[in-house]
Order: C-alpha cells, then structure tokens, then sequence
C-alpha cells in the first residue's frame, strides 16, 4: 500500500526571461516572469508541485515565507490534509508571528497560496487522477471540508455551499459535454504595452487565422492618444464580431480612469480590465455605474475571500477575475467562486499560472458549481517550460488528462 | 558644511521577548515584539533609524525586503530626498518587481514604511530639531512634497492639502500650548488576553495611581462569558468616570460580532476596535450603525491610504486607528490624517512603534492640521531599549525634545 506521507517539503525559485516586451503594460515593466514552487515529496515518491507567480525578485521573499508556513505539514498524509483542508489552511494562514504581515495579503498569501497549490496537485497524483476530476468526484460534504469559510458566516455558511453543490448535482451530466468540446480561450498576448503597432497587428493576426475571436489590449499609455487609436486599429483588425477587452493595470486615478475610459467605450470592450487601484471599492462602483453598460473586470490583485465579498456585494464588479496564484491557492479560489454564483457573476480568471492549473478549475466551476463558461486567458510563454502544457489548439482549450495540476516544470523533472 | 548624502543602507533585525502574557490577544499569541530596522549612515556620521514593528520570524522577511527596497536612496542627500518624497517614496512603492507583491500592502508595504521613517528621522537630526518640530517648520508647499496623494485625486489634490494647512495657519499659536502641557495617554498594558482577573486587577489599580484614566481591555475570548465578566470587573474598577475601549483584534465574524458588542455595550466602552477582519468595510459599516451610538475604530490592519480613503467614505469608523508602522511611514500617516480631517474624524493611532514616533505625530496633528487629540496608546514593554523613551508621567505623554524621531535603539548606540 503507498505512504503518501510528506516526507519533505522545499522550495524552487524559478525564473524565467521573456521575450523582449511580453509581459509589459501601464505599471509593470516586466522582463521576467517567476514561479515561486512549493515541492511536497511522499514517502512513495510522488510529488506535490504547487506555485504562485510573482516578478524578479519578488520570489525571493514569497519562497522564504513558503519555508516558514509549511512546516505543519511535514509528517502529515496527504488524504488527512485534505480530508480538513479548510481548517489546515485557516491554521496555515494564521500563524502567530507571520499573520501579521497581512492578515491574509501579500507575501504570507502568496505563501500559502503556493503551499496550498502544491497540496491539491499532490491530492490529485496520489489518486491517479487530473485535478478537475478529482474535485468532481469528492462528495459535496468533503469538497466542502476544503474550504475555509471564515469571515464569511453572513453569506456563506457550510450547508449554504453544501445545498449549492446538491442542488447542481442533477444537471451536472449536460454539463459534462464541456469535456469532450472544450472552452474558448482569450489571446492577451497579442496586445502587450510595448509592442509597437506592427507587432500587435501581426500576432493579431496570426491569432485570428489559429482561430482566437477574443483579445485583450493593453492600455494606460502614458499619451493617452496613444491608448485610442491601437483601441480603434485593434477593433478594425478583428471586426465587429469578435470580442475586445482593454487592461489598464490600475494605472489611472479615478477622474482620469472616467474620462478615458468613457473614451474607450467607443471601441465596445467586452469588458475594462483593474481601471483603478484595487483596493478601490468605492472607485470601482462609481465607473461601474458611470460606465454602463460598459462593464468592470477585477481580480488579479484581489487578495482573498473578504475582498471579494466587499466587492460583490458593492457592486464593484461585473467580471471576477479571481487567480488561485494570488489568494490562498485553489480551495480559496473555489471559495470565491462560490461567492460569485451567490451573487451571479461570471468567474474569469487571471492566469497567474499560464492556465495550467485553472484550466482545471474552470471545468470544476462549470459542472460542479453550474458557473458558466465564457473564456480563459491565456498567455503562452512559459508553456515549454511545463511536463504538461495546457492544450489551446484552434483557440480552444482542451481537458487535461494527466494526473494532478499540470504544474510540474520540465527542470524539475529529474531532480 | 556637513555632507548629509547616505553613504550605507543597512538592517538591523530587533527581537525583545515580552514579559509572559503581554502583548497576547484574541488572535496573536505574542512572545516578542520585533523591530525591522532601517538603518541610514551619511557622510557626516549622522544617522537615521526607522523601524516597523512585527512579530517574531516576520521580521526577516521584511528586512529582506528593506535590502531589495531602498537601493535607490544609496548616494542621494537626504534634503534632496525629502524634497521631492512624494515621488521618491511613490518610486520606491511601485519597484517594477516588487510592487506584484502588493500592492501598497503586506511585506512591502511594512518594508516601505521602515525606510521611510529612517528617513525623516535622519532628516530631523540633520536640521537638529525633533520631528514634531521639523514638521511644524515646513513650509505648507514643502510638507506637501512629502506626501504620495495618488489615487486620492477626487477628494484630497494637492491644492486641497496646501488650503486645509494655510488654513489651520492663524489659529495655531492657540494649539502650541500642547507642546507644555502634554497630552493623555492610555493604557492597553493592563488588559491583555492571558493575563488573569488579578493581575489585570493588579494593573488597574496601579495605572489608576499614576494618573491614566482610559484603559483597554482585550476581548474576543474563546467563552464569551469570560469577556463580559471582565468587562464588568474593569467598569467597575476604573469607575464610570474613566474610559474603557475594546479590542477584539478582528477575532468575531460578522453574526458574532453584532451579538456580543450589542453584550459590550452595556459598559460603556469609548469604542470597540477592531471587531472583525480588517478587510471586511461592509461587516464594520453593518457594526457602525447596528451598534450606534457605540463607535468603532479600526486602522492597526489597514494597510495604506486607499483602503483608509475606502473606510472613511463608507462611514465604517469612527476612530482613525492609523499606524505608521503599518501604512507606508510618517509620509502616508500624514496623508491619511489628512482625510481623517476632511471626513471630521479623530485620529488615534495605533502604537506599532511603542508611542516614540507617533507622539511626534499627535502634535504636528494637532497644531498643523488642527485635528483634536484625544489621546495616544501607551504600551510600555520596550522602553528600556529605547535611548530616549516616550516620556509618559502621570498619565501624560510630554513633548520630546531630542533631534529625531525618537526612534534609536540603545542596542545600536554603539555601533
């Protein structure tokens, strides 16, 4: 019988150059893109890789602080974490000396997220199968044991997520067609904020014709001339029909993001991506409402479940952009995705992890949960980096079939 | 002519094991408070020290981000700096790598925060003056260059600054009087969560005989009868003419949170701070008028303007518990005075520095931007590693009257 034991728990900082001007927009000058890993080994030799994106040496501090939080998993099964992840988690999170430095932002979030990733892909190798399976299979009461559901109470009780999962459980087989067909992914890497006009209409182009009908531009120039007219070159490149979504980085201040983007309405975005700071709330429901019907994406800097309720409940935000690479990892993300069918608002993650592992969970929150499905970003310059690259082919991602969470690096793969 | 150019950046990482008991609440189980110390050396041998408080192996991590952080102030002359801080400091939040762990939050935000209390400490011992006094000297156009007001443009602009402190201009002759007389302190060190009814008893008792008449007593106790019972033997301890607060350190969820502070209610607490998770603006707005005329106060987890700007709109607090240990420094502590002050609200910070710099703080408050002081937490514990410890006699904090902020450690007095 195979101990599934964690015998040993380290870390891997992994970075990774980019191509020149991939990654770049309003507020970020990224060159490279990194991976701070949490790697749980068994006694069976199976291994847990988990991780979060951060830039440079961002991954430093966060793969320190996986050091610290992990611990109380050593010597623990794999199947006893998760049979109480919720309150391991909530105990992880809570460390006496280290809640401190947020509570439950920043760095020690990033921590657990990684930690809390690296468990799920080793849940899910341990039982041989992928992970969107494996929260498929789990019986509603122990997909609910994963959760940790504090600061939520009002909203948000144990039998309240229970009676969401029971009451999807009949329709689940017509949503399982999801499977078999796929879902459409989105193409933000056609519009980074350094490529020049040139470059954006050439992989726009290669995208249309590899059959992409969705895509995201980078706004937040600092002329904001600029800004308007690659809005008005990007809409003539792929037509009326297709689908365009603009991403300012939380680069304006609040006077500016509404004249502008009342600017860029013009171009019928799908929707406009973190207009402000996001701890805005209040920044956020005012454009919503200015804006309408021109609607608010936000996400990817929102760093757990209590942010996520304000914001819902304040009506801050038409699309939830939730990464489980920025809150505390998958069980937090399926936390919020509950929030969102609560408060009937698509989920369309950010993509932390280059899709590899929410590839899976948009399959769980489509067929588990009844969320629907619009798209899923995706970015591709990491994927030779993985054992199992997400599979976007004709534009359409497809179900991953290897065990776990699709998170293993290929330089990693021998060691 | 002395040469203020930082020639050396350093750390210093701080650790003081507290007496058993203190410093524990509902949420932290605290053995020591740390200090992660900034550490600035000119040319002329002068030096600035700056710290934030955390707890235990936190510490390592912020330092660390201290390193990665303040480079860029390597070889500049701190008059230089603090001429145009707005934008140096905004320069230092948004580095291009590490921003993506925040932003404005967590680690480095607190990293953020030591570096800049380094610097205007070192800026007032450069002019040889403390600085309470440093501040009060400035210019309204220069104080105002110290400040990062972005994504606060729709209701604090620069303009605005300038007119709320050309304003307090004529009437502050009238506020110096403070700088004589002093101003109250309160005492949270008699009621923390594990010491016993006696001991707080003890404590009581003894403050009472020094001069204190305002006292906090933690809650948020496993048995909420444990809370109230104390809560009636400190009420009838310090008598109805004394002022008691409650502090559950975020430990309740919201229905909790409105059952057992409706309980509070009966002792007459000033406030109740810190209710519940710091995050949750909508569970401290649904608190504020469930429990009104009952006050909340809140700020020791709010982690920068944004959020502070958030709060306030909302009408989730009534007390401004702003802790330049915490949001970004003396710099954004300024700020956030200053929207306090545009919202009408009393800013009482909480001491993550012990009371050394923010006793500073509550006078330039006062008598630059006319806020009222009520009073300033008084926590003991590390006074004596202090080389000039607030001077709090009879219950009052008394002006200090050395260059700086206050802020040097003996421990480093001789190196």
């Amino acid at each position: 019988m195979p101990d599934c034991t964690i015998q040993s728990i380290s870390t891997y900082d992994a970075r990774f150059a980019l191509p020149p001007g991939a990654g770049t927009d309003s507020i970020h000058a990224t060159s490279e893109y990194c991976l701070a890993m949490t790697l749980l080994s068994t006694q069976d030799r199976q291994r847990g890789s988990g991780f979060v994106l951060t830039l440079g040496d961002g991954n430093t501090l966060v793969c320190k602080a996986i050091e610290m939080l992990a611990k109380p998993l050593e010597g623990m099964c794999i199947e006893a974490v998760m049979a109480d992840f919720g309150n391991i988690s909530r105990k992880i999170a809570d460390h006496a000396a280290l809640r401190w430095l947020g509570p439950h932002k920043g760095v020690v979030q990033l921590a657990l997220a990684s930690i809390t990733n690296a468990c799920f892909d080793l849940w899910a190798k341990s039982r041989g199968v992928p992970l969107w399976k494996l929260l498929l299979n789990l019986a509603p009461e122990e997909l609910v044991r994963v959760l940790d559901l504090s600061y939520l109470e009002e909203i948000l009780s144990k039998e309240k997520a229970l009676s969401m999962l029971n009451e999807q459980l009949p329709s689940r087989a017509q949503r399982e067609a999801i499977l078999k067909g796929g879902y459409p992914g989105y193409d933000t890497s056609v519009g980074w904020m350094d490529y020049d006009d040139e470059k954006v209409t050439e992989l726009t182009k290669k995208a249309l014709s590899q059959g992409f009908s969705a895509f995201k531009l980078k706004v937040g120039s600092r002329e904001e001339s600029r800004d308007l007219r690659r809005a008005a070159m990007l809409r003539s490149l792929v037509g009326e029909e297709s689908t365009l979504m603009f991403d300012a980085n939380q680069h304006w201040h609040l006077p500016d993001a509404l004249r502008i983007c009342s600017e860029l309405a013009k171009f019928r975005p799908h929707w406009i991506e973190e207009p402000t700071h996001p701890d805005d709330i209040q920044a956020h429901v005012e454009l919503s409402r200015a804006l309408s019907p021109i609607k608010i994406a936000a996400g990817e800097h929102i760093a757990n479940r209590v942010l996520f309720k304000n914001f819902m409940r304040a009506e801050a935000l038409s699309f939830v952009q939730v990464d489980c690479t920025r809150v505390g990892g998958v069980s937090e993300f399926l936390t919020i995705s509950f929030l969102a069918k609560l408060f009937d608002l698509p989920v369309v993650p950010h993509v932390g992890d280059m899709g590899q592992l929410h590839q899976h969970l948009v399959l769980f929150n489509h067929i588990g949960l009844g969320l629907k499905v619009e798209f899923l970003e995706h970015i591709p310059h990491l994927r030779s980096h993985f054992i199992h690259p997400a599979q976007v082919k004709d534009g359409v991602y497809h179900t991953p079939q290897e065990p776990g969470a699709s998170a293993d690096l290929k330089v990693l793969c021998e060691s």
